[in-house]
This record gives structure tokens, C-alpha cells and sequence, in this order.
């Protein structure tokens, strides 16, 4: 039996320092993600700087944090049979977690995420998604044979045709062997753009625990103050988690809200993947019975750890730090 | 008319942290490289923790620190039309280094190098080549076409037939246009298996410059004293530059020798590129008319920037850094 089982895009992450006029130049607003076919994604990556490759994707990052943190965790996703596809296997694999998914032999590339880090440490991120959104309902039925307590679904996957099918049959199989569903809604202009689609999972009830943050949470609702966005979450979705960066993050479940704080960082270097490691100690903590306040200190924590070094994914032993503050 | 165009395979490095327990499993002594065949590439890719992907190839850095300090680089060098080949020929034209390599349709892939980064710092590694010792002398002839004022030849390429023709060419090619020639022992082993090739352009009198390790150094000459094994390299070469990592490095040139300490280092993080980025700074020196005390601190100052970091090339403004030291 998995802990979580995470679906979402199988991307590898070209990092780069780059300067506010680069950001600027890729036509993406600051601190958010954007789609980009393959020819402008080319184009974008002849101006940036030397990179730096390493395995990323939302959900894919937040499985390898709930392996760090000792969880059984599995992915599913889709990579084609080449050198990037490789990689990313190879990566996930090596962080612990289960990944069946089968290398597609001909189609789009595997997907890549230019990442523009600002001195700022903020990170703008323009994806071509290649073959990441192609998922079989196949691996969804491979990866949840063994049954999973906590089944994760990143919201850049709702809203986009081809992985419609492979969302809705994860959901529907964990759903059957008693597991919860838990999704996040990603990214402000994925909220934006693919509002609708979020709303009618949420709605229909098929989601049991919500991921945000400031900017998605009053996207999503259309609620300008940030405690109105969290009371109308909170009435759509019986645990609602909402991050504010430095700031910390709340919880709103069984008709309370709660507030924690960030996790002290010495410098923070690169925001990539602080929503997922976030996510990834949240959800370990649910695995584990935890209260909801010991589940966003475990997220704290591992997101804290992940905003410190360049790269989305951890790379300290994040279940050493959790057992040292008693959270685990 | 480019200061200096280096010679060398195209390498993309993967990165990974490791015990000394993965290094004796990978079968390649410590703190030395390996070539590997694509099997077994792949067998210890495998057995490798999650890496991170960056350009590398030993002469392909020190022609982007020698771009990194402000002298006019070119490299010659081969990779596949493949994502790895992008990767290589997008990383190092984006570090201002001219690079005309035109990417094979077919044939192996790209070469890489798997680096194991142990707790020490010390880098031990296993390449697996691929294409990148098939260089063209078409593209020796391209990159050297504007001239030069000197060429660097990578050891690692001395000894692979496939590389003879493109070496000889670079070498006559830059001596028919008044150009000094630069050579680097590279690798202990290298000079263990290909000493007797190394030999015959030392001996032969092609080589102006010559940058080696203390093992190399010693091997090479089979002196057992570090003096003397240096004394028998100045017999052989105009000028003679010998590294000792934290000692620092001695050169010899003119009948004389002095020695020159390394720059100091906050944390020795990974030492991978050392040897590349004094090469880089030390010619530069050259290409500049510095005197040699001039050219091995250029060289130290390049080398304590790369083994503050993970990887290979400089990520700081190395020639600010040399200006404000009064080195440039």
C-alpha cells in the first residue's frame, strides 16, 4: 500500500540566474509558469544562460519529498524513450519512489521547464510539456494496483484533454479502495485559465484535501480578501491548506483554521518547489494520522529545506530533520 | 584572431553525491576518470543517486573560463543531434565561447561523465565517450580560420585514433600561424595508458605549454620526487606549469621555477574543474603577455571560484574578480 501516489507532469528543469529584463523578454509574468510550444521554447532557450538540468515536475518533485520523509510514494506520468526521458526516470527512481511508467517509443519529446532565477530567488517558468500530458490510463492502473491512502493530482494536469482520463480514473480507483484524493491548484494563471475545470472536480466533491496558495486561493474563489478566499474554500473542501510563502501557511478543517509559520531559512535561494515539498510533508503527515497543525510543520519543514539550494527537489535528509523536531 | 582555442570532447557531466562505497563499486580508482562503454555507462548510471545535469568536458572548461575572464575563446568538439548535444552547444555558446561543432546525424550519442562528488570534494569519474572523439578536421580548420594565439589540446584526446587527425591539424595549423601550443597530462590514468602518445608530442616538440597534477607529473616522467619530476618536464617544454591542489602550483620556464599558492577557499565544495580553470586563467595570462607568477595566479584565482561549487564551470564574474585582485 503506497502512502501517496502523485500524477502529474514528467519534466526535467533547465535552471538558470537570469535578470528581471530576461523574464521580462519571455513574455511570462513573474513567478508563474507558462505553456510554450516546442519552436518558442527553443527560442527562449537560446537566450538564456548556461543551465543547469535536473529532474523537476509539480507532483513528480512532491513524491521524491515523501520518499525523503520515508513515505512510500509511486508517480505517474509519461517520458519518451530519450535522453531526458531517461534522466527523469533515473532521478525519481533513485529518490525512492515508484515509478512504472513505460518510456513512449515515438511522440513528443519529454517535457522540459526552463526555470529563470531571479537574484530575488524567485523562479518564472516557461514548459513545453512535450509528451508529459499524454499519461495511459494503463499506469494509472498499474501504479494504484497496490492501493494508495492518499492519491495527489496536480492541477497543470486539469483542463488539458489528454490526461483527462488518466485524472479521472486515478480518482475514481482511489476513491473505490478507500483512499483520500488530495490536489493543488498550481500555479494563479493555470487558476486563471483552467478555472472551470478545477471547479468541477472540487465541486463534485472528488477532492478531499486542497493545496493553494495566496494568489491561486483568491484566484480560485474571486474573493479579494484572503480570509474570504479560505472560508469559501473551506466550504467546498473538507481540509484546505493555503501557503503564503515567508508568511507561513494556514489549515481550515472540520470548521477551524489554524495558522503555522515558515521554517526559518538561513537564505533563500530558489523558490522552485516550495509549494511541492510543501505538499509532499502535508501529505506524509495525513499518511501518518498526524494532527493538521504537525502536517503543515512537516510541509514547513520541507519546504524550508527546498527553497535553500538551487532545484526543486530536497537534498538534505528531510526524515532525519523531521524526527529531530518531533514530527515524525 | 581568437587567445585561445581549446581542443577537447564534448562532455555533459552528471553529478551526483556519493560515499566512498558507490566510488569502489564503480571500479574506477579515486579521484581519477574512467572511459566506459554504454552498457556499462548505464549499469552504473543505475547504481548513481539522482544527479544533475551540466555542461562539462575538461577542455570545454577552460575555454569558458578562459570566456569567463574575459579572453576570446573558441572550443572544438563533437556531439549528436541529440537533447544532451543541445545542451552542450547551447551551454557553451551561452558562456560566450565560439563554438562551430556541427551536431552528427548519426552515429552514438553525446558524450557524458558520470561524477561521483564524495564528502571530500574529490570528483572520481566515468565517461562514456560516445561521439565525442570523432572530431572533424573540417571543424578544426573552421574554428581556426581567425587564428590564434594559442590552442589547448585536452590529453584525454591524445591516444583515440578517431581524435589523431584533428589534433595533428589543430596543432599545425596554429604553429603555421605563429600560434604556441598548450597541452594538459589530464589524468594520471590517461598518462599510465597513453604516455608513450603523450611522449611522442611532448618529445616531438609541438608543445609550448604544459599543464599537469603532481601524479601526473610524476608519472609521466617516473621521477618518484616531485622536484625532479618537474626539473625532467622543463627539459622538455619551453614552459611547465605543475598544480599540487591546496600547495598550490609551481611553474618552470626560462631555467627557473617559482611556485605560486592556491587561492584561499572559504569550503572546498567539488573539486571537479580545477585543473581546467587554472588552465584557463593561465593562459589567459599568456594571451595577455603577463609574466608566469602573473599566469599561475590568474590560474588559482580561476580554479578557487569553480571548487567553491557543484560542477565544472565558473559561475561567478571571474574576471571582475581578477581586476580587482590586480591580475588582469
Amino acid at each position: 500500500m503506497n502512502d501517496v501516489v502523485c500524477i502529474g507532469h514528467a519534466i526535467v528543469d533547465v535552471l538558470a540566474n537570469a535578470g528581471d529584463e530576461l523574464v521580462a523578454a519571455f513574455g511570462i509574468e513573474k513567478g508563474t509558469m507558462g505553456l510554450v510550444e516546442a519552436d518558442v521554447g527553443a527560442k527562449l532557450y537560446a537566450e538564456m544562460g548556461p543551465g543547469l538540468e535536473m529532474s523537476g515536475g509539480s507532483a513528480a518533485n512532491t513524491a521524491v519529498g515523501v520518499a525523503a520523509l520515508g513515505g512510500r510514494a509511486a508517480f505517474i506520468g509519461k517520458v519518451r524513450d530519450d535522453q531526458l526521458g531517461d534522466v527523469f526516470a533515473h532521478d525519481i527512481r533513485a529518490a525512492g519512489v515508484a515509478f512504472a511508467g513505460l518510456p513512449a517509443a515515438d511522440g513528443p519529446s519529454t517535457g522540459r521547464c526552463l526555470v529563470l532565477v531571479t537574484p530575488d530567488a524567485e523562479r518564472t517558468m516557461a514548459t513545453y510539456l512535450g509528451i508529459a500530458d499524454h499519461v495511459d490510463v494503463d499506469e494509472v492502473d498499474r501504479a494504484l494496483a497496490g492501493g494508495t491512502q492518499l492519491t495527489y493530482v496536480e492541477g497543470y494536469m486539469v483542463g488539458i484533454p489528454e490526461s483527462e482520463a488518466a485524472i479521472a480514473r486515478a480518482i475514481a480507483e482511489t476513491r473505490a479502495g478507500g483512499g483520500r484524493v488530495a490536489l493543488t491548484l498550481s500555479d494563479p494563471f493555470w487558476v486563471q485559465l483552467h478555472g472551470d475545470d478545477l471547479r468541477a472536480l472540487i465541486d463534485g466533491g472528488m477532492i478531499d484535501v486542497l493545496f493553494a496558495n495566496e494568489d491561486e486561493a483568491t484566484g480560485f474563489t474571486r474573493q479579494e480578501r484572503f480570509d474570504d478566499a479560505v472560508a469559501d474554500l473551506a466550504k467546498r473542501v473538507p481540509m484546505v491548506t493555503v501557503t503564503r510563502g515567508a508568511t507561513g501557511a494556514i489549515v481550515a478543517t472540520d470548521g477551524s483554521t489554524g495558522a503555522v509559520p515558515a521554517a526559518p531559512v538561513d537564505r533563500v535561494v530558489d523558490t522552485t518547489g516550495a509549494g511541492d515539498l510543501y505538499a509532499a510533508g502535508f501529505l506524509v503527515g495525513i499518511a501518518r494520522g498526524a494532527d493538521a497543525e504537525t502536517c503543515a510543520r512537516l510541509g514547513a519543514l520541507a519546504a524550508a529545506e527546498v527553497v535553500s539550494h538551487l532545484g526543486a527537489r530536497p537534498q538534505a535528509d528531510l526524515a532525519a530533520a523531521a524526527r529531530a523536531q518531533g514530527l515524525l
